[in-house]
């Protein structure tokens, strides 16, 4: 077990992934990330059996490859959250930027139709051609009513839905 | 514009990770599963600032790399879920299966402390050794109160907390 364990933590330092699929919207720039927009996936087609039972659960997650952010980008260790200087400067995993060592996306996103390889999702916050990575499931075991957030969270989030 | 989603779409076949840190824990198997279980996350050392200000929040989603599942097992399409032959045969992404195209683990779990590198966390429910991808704040706009499952999805949720 040691000698497998200390493989695990030694060998392990590239992992490749090849996308699954890819996002369409018509949306630009900052529009998607607008409350209620609707995009579609599009599944390689070797991947279209994959879903076969998906369209049972109402909401499922989509992790994408926030394929904008640069190599440079991607050795970003602090940010100001929203690029906003008057915020506190945070290390990167304090916060949900796209500036990040590994830059996957993360959205919950309410699943309105499965058409062959065609997904369409309400609410994914991905830009058009994004490479989408995996699509999961949700359920209640991925939330908690009890979560705690810092101040200047709570400030960003009544700015943006205000 | 044309020509940078062309890019996009064509062009993104191979996506490369480097993990953040891995998982250290003395469960062994089927015991990560164990509610209110206990890890730590270890970080390489020139991650340490990238989590200044984590510590204001009480939840967070690991990202990690399954890396048990084999090539082999990436490949697999339909799956019966957690291998129960009486559930029916169902595509991977309508299923939480480590055996999927891209093993991106997701777990949402409590963070209890941050020393230095070291992440202390419960509810991981990750082997001793997993890599780390990355590592999000929870929010309430990464959950919904009306999420609907399959049936065997509710069965097998009961099976297992009781």
């Amino acid at each position: 077990m040691r000698c497998v364990e200390r493989k695990a933590k030694m060998g392990i330092d590239l992992i490749e992934l090849k996308p699954i699929g890819f996002v369409k919207t018509t949306a630009i720039g900052k529009e998607v990330r607008k409350k209620g927009i609707i995009s579609k996936i599009i599944l390689r087609s070797d991947m279209t059996k994959a879903l076969e039972g998906i369209d049972e659960f109402s909401h499922v997650f989509i992790l994408f490859w926030m394929h904008e952010t640069s190599t440079e980008e991607r050795r970003t260790v602090k940010t100001h959250p929203r690029g906003r200087r008057n915020l506190p400067l945070l290390g990167v995993f304090a916060t949900r930027t796209p500036l990040r060592p590994n830059p996957i996306g993360l959205t919950l996103v309410e699943l309105l139709k499965v058409d062959g390889n065609v997904l369409t999702v309400r609410n994914l916050d991905a830009f058009d051609g994004t490479p989408v990575l995996d699509i999961k499931p949700f359920d209640n075991w991925d939330m908690t009513d009890d979560a705690q957030v810092p101040q200047w969270w709570k400030n960003l989030e009544a700015d943006r839905t205000n």
